[in-house]
């Protein structure tokens, strides 16, 4: 059984980072928690803190990568949400069964350590969702 | 000044809701909070609780309403995320003050009684950003 414990964080496709991260901090005062590179999936993040959640803005740093392919087919905006799981086997596992298709089957790593897994789109038509574990 | 206590839910375009609802509830395991018909707005809303936030998914039910429109343009998919404000005219005003374009520079009545007021995509670009306060 799946058991979701909230949204961990709401991902947003963009070109560069910067005009939104400027707002982000300067005008809404959100807290920058942090940047990170991660290469696998070729974008630089930069999180931001809204107290119960979190805002990621993942910026392409490389022409092939999710990002950068999402920009060209629907140009930049929300990109996913990610719902933190107690258990991302255990959940996997689960939504299979439930005829759901993932687009990991297996958790990789994430940002900050997280373990992750992405939903095929077509089984959450809308909403593309992550799910993860710390 | 403005202060953000958190993200109070995260929208979702849809041409219909049902299919997606199915999902986060039957799957997912989500708690369906309520269904909610906007007028004003031309909107049909389900509201999933997920804990630390919410998703409120937004099929239209009027051919002019903004969620038809955003369909038309940008197909259906993450729509916007609302920021909860201590105190949504305050906000506004600071909003304003730092060059930020108001959709709508007074607050009006959104779902579950919440003032509520749009700020232009413009000026967050990448992101839709509602505020609001109960």
């Amino acid at each position: 059984m799946i058991k979701v414990l909230g949204v961990e964080h709401i991902g947003i496709a963009l070109d560069k980072n910067e005009q939104l991260s400027k707002v982000l901090k300067d005008v809404f005062n959100l807290e920058h928690i942090g940047s990170e590179i991660i290469e696998e999936q070729g974008v630089n993040t930069d999180i931001f803190n809204v107290s119960n959640t979190k805002i990621e803005l993942l910026e392409s740093i490389s022409k092939d990568s999710p990002i950068s392919k999402y920009i060209s087919k629907y140009g930049k905006g929300m990109h996913h949400i990610a719902l933190i799981v107690e258990d991302i086997n255990v959940a996997i596992e689960h939504l299979v069964s439930n005829n759901i298709v993932m687009i990991d089957e297996k958790p990789k790593v994430g940002v900050e350590g997280y373990k992750i897994a992405f939903i095929h789109p077509n089984s959450t038509p809308g909403l593309l969702i992550e799910i993860c574990q710390k």
